[in-house]
């Protein structure tokens, strides 16, 4: 699956560790990396500093950090002051599979999607990377199948690039959304991660660190990491608090 | 068109002629309005302010201004220093139909539109409303009646407020997005909005106003909103630079 060389593609990057295995496999596959990051009022604002570190480590062409206050509209745990609930895994209990989690922020990945599509416009990207996957999938609406196809029709539609792609024919390039750990576990994709030597001590998951930085073991996101890793047999490189 | 009492709908609005006109066509349909504009780094700030004066004007429930940086990524006249081209009327002649304006802003309609989605999540909205016309539609790829739908079916699908209406089944609401002024022409959209009384002195068009906020006569969008005063027969109450 390796590009021509310099092929551009945008990279969206939480800093988390899905996100960062994303930034990994579209490294290994040959692209020339525009990395996108959102500093939108998250209470885990450790990500941000994680996906600086992430940036440097596969040295890519550019890294934008943009600010945006999703905050303002408020309605989610990970931007507001609505508890962060702990020790209860929500996301994958078939029996629990319409309870959406109030770590839900609204519209969050149609919005960094949308930023993306406009990044990629500027540095004629027709390739798009985001690292949602089959865990989420359970919870959050913006990770399914569905929703990214429907991304990917909207960015041929909505955009200059599009229209001239349209216009020149089947053989020019179309916008495309990656989601390369979409269908997979966690332990998946630790996997994957590991066997391209992803260095998961830059990443970060919690939703609820300690003041120092220290992931919580205990909210979902640190539940769902932690059975990751064990299931893949290794130990998570990251320190917790307790 | 009237809706039951306070059913919330969500406005987007820049403060120009086009976004104005929506907002009174909301308002006299019943809605109760959240109306959201963005400070994108547009040269033509005064915009802002005139949001401000029609959001008041209209007694709105609520009006978020978001602040984005679109200028980062670059890519256009009205977010650069690119030139706005002046006394060519691109948009309109069918000659040049595939020509997009310098003045398009890389996928800006589907980050507005997504911010939208978001608000409209937080306010139990299911009513967007965006004014996008047949004239930009010339133009711009995401003015697009195709572009408006394919936004419409995503947000349905990118949402707990779709997944959740999905679930409840048919009789349940769905995302809509309104775009009223999408086949009108610029004359058209005055007719209405004067009938609307929509006080147009409170909006700004023009992409490259004078320092003292006047317009410029020239650009693209005074000459679009000129000629449709004009054919509307009736002045344009807004002061011109010469």
């Amino acid at each position: 699956m390796s590009q021509p060389p310099n092929k551009p593609a945008v990279v969206l990057l939480s800093g988390g560790l899905d996100s960062a295995t994303t930034l990994a496999i579209a490294h290994a596959q040959g692209f020339q990396i525009h990395a996108l990051s959102f500093d939108y009022g998250q209470r885990h604002a450790r990500e941000i500093h994680c996906a600086a570190a992430l940036a440097k480590h596969y040295k890519v062409a550019r890294h934008e950090t943009l600010k945006i206050d999703l905050r303002a509209f408020g309605g989610s745990a990970l931007t507001s002051n609505l508890a962060v609930p702990k020790d209860q895994l929500a996301a994958p209990n078939p029996e629990k599979k319409e309870s959406i989690p109030i770590t839900y922020v609204p519209a969050r990945n149609t919005v960094f999607l949308s930023f993306a599509l406009a990044l990629a416009e500027v540095t004629n990207s027709f390739d798009i990377f985001i690292g949602v996957n089959a865990i989420d999938y359970s919870g959050y609406p913006d990770c399914r199948p569905a929703f990214i196809q429907a991304f990917q029709f909207l960015a041929n539609l909505a955009t200059k690039a599009g229209v001239e792609s349209e216009a020149a024919g089947q053989s020019a390039p179309k916008f495309q959304i990656h989601a390369p750990l979409i269908q997979m576990t966690k332990a998946q994709i630790i996997q994957i991660g590991l066997e391209l030597n992803v260095p998961y001590q830059l990443t970060h998951s919690c939703y609820d660190p300690t003041e120092d930085g220290l992931s919580c073991a205990h909210c979902d996101s640190c539940l769902l990491r932690l059975a990751g890793f064990k299931e893949a047999g290794t130990a998570d490189p990251i320190p917790y608090a307790n």
